[in-house]
């Protein structure tokens, strides 16, 4: 199953991706649906009218209001060593706003006080139940679904102190959707492929499957700290190939088209604008 | 004015204390109350009714759901120093889940898997009108009020790797509250005294004056990043006297009680027990 979150009339609405339709579901986004109850996969199943055409669909950010966004840094050997630090023994984690999300295909603002914006294409994980305590099978049972996360990081901002948030929290910033597919229709994510392009310039290209700690590890591991709840959403980390690393560094410039896709969840393309 | 959030029939519910009364409003929290609209000031003041004795409150975490936890990092000269850090050029913020929030007189959880849960006193800065590139003087007209954080850490997970949000996040652990007051009651909190003792025993006295990046600095820096929301909590940094800083380290313990006061915000104590 694929479910999406829309705009419409100045709202947004949950719905359900069905032979090229969108079939609208009575919930303002997929956080509020799966936030609904447990049995939120038959409620998502069932027929409801009216749909909306999937080619003209307006995409809102997948999860408007999370709970709880977090990223996960240093998950993939090659950007380690491409920043230059060791394999890490412990997850790093690091957290984002939800002002910062946007649609999978709404413009990218470049904040006038950063000259580094960059880019990580990131397997971006939603959350379908409580979840605590958790060893990495129950983990992976709490997932609801995959998608897309380019967690676009302000690299100056970032770098300014010892902690990452300010520059990755920008308002307006990072990609998030356009779909969530739920587990058995990907393999819960074990190995697809992931690419980053800047207009045609192919950026980063990695898998899933090189991630150092996956995904029932990543959520156990924050399961022992906090609760995770319906609709929080976990970006898993990003592999190499990111502008700063570059020799010499390459940033996002207005007017560049931001496109980052995952083999079986979709793609994204967003536009740099000068904010 | 001083308003609060106290729990009442396993729901929550916002209240203005007045003469050892709490007088109840007809919002959920004192975050509700904040983002119900720019004339909040004036709907809290309303007589309302009923009403419930002050000393019969059960304090649940002054705003249990922001859209923001914001906190400081080495904000004081004197915790720079203790930590053995430079004097920093730039604001250092890192996030706190709202799920780690705590009432003012709720016991604090030391998790089993942590063998160095620290104290922090803080001055708490809820925010009551949306901001956006503000300058210093815009800033301090969205605060709505003041309040106390305690923002306990987990000092062996925060310094697991190079971001604190693990060390900082844990469920149940941090306090705040137990009200908000209006900042034409303690002249915007310039000039506080600041105190943290476990049991009998003071570790932290300081004031506010002592802040490095001031208030209406700390809300300007930020909504130069994101839009700042009504029910935003900012935590501002703390002074020295942590628990890891000492000679021997010293850390909480189940059964200690942690007393947080700042001088015209009112005080906590909060029971520690094994988690």
């Amino acid at each position: 199953m694929r479910l999406t979150t829309l705009r419409r009339d100045g709202e947004t609405q949950a719905g359900r991706v069905a032979d090229g339709e969108v079939v609208l579901l009575p919930y303002r986004d997929v956080g509020e649906l799966l936030a609904s109850g447990a049995d939120w996969r038959e409620r998502a199943a069932e027929p409801t009218s009216p749909s909306v055409p999937l080619a003209e669909a307006d995409f809102a950010p997948l999860t408007p209001h999370p709970e709880k966004i977090i990223c996960v840094g240093v998950n993939y050997a090659s950007h380690i060593a491409e920043v230059g630090l060791p394999t890490p023994e412990h997850l790093t984690i690091f957290a984002k706003y939800s002002r910062s999300l946007i649609g999978a295909y709404d413009d990218i603002v470049l904040p006038p006080q950063s000259r580094a914006v960059d880019w990580e294409v990131e397997l971006g994980v939603v959350i379908g139940s409580p979840v605590r305590h958790a060893d990495a099978e129950e983990a992976l049972a709490a997932v609801a679904g995959y998608t897309i996360v380019n967690d676009v990081s302000m690299r100056d901002w970032q770098l300014r102190t010892s902690q990452f948030l300010q520059g990755k929290t920008f308002e307006a910033s990072t990609p998030v959707g356009p779909f969530l597919v739920t587990p058995d229709e990907v393999d819960h994510a074990r190995a697809l492929d992931m690419t980053c392009a800047v207009d045609d310039t192919v950026m980063q290209k990695a898998g899933t499957d090189e991630l150092l700690f996956p995904v029932g590890e990543i959520i156990a591991y924050v399961s022992s700290i906090i609760t995770l709840v319906p609709g929080d959403l976990i970006a898993t980390g990003t592999p190499a190939g990111i502008g700063a690393a570059r020799k010499p560094p390459v940033f996002l410039a207005a007017g560049q088209t931001l496109r980052t896709a995952i083999s079986g969840l979709g793609e994204q393309a967003n536009r740099c604008v000068a904010g």
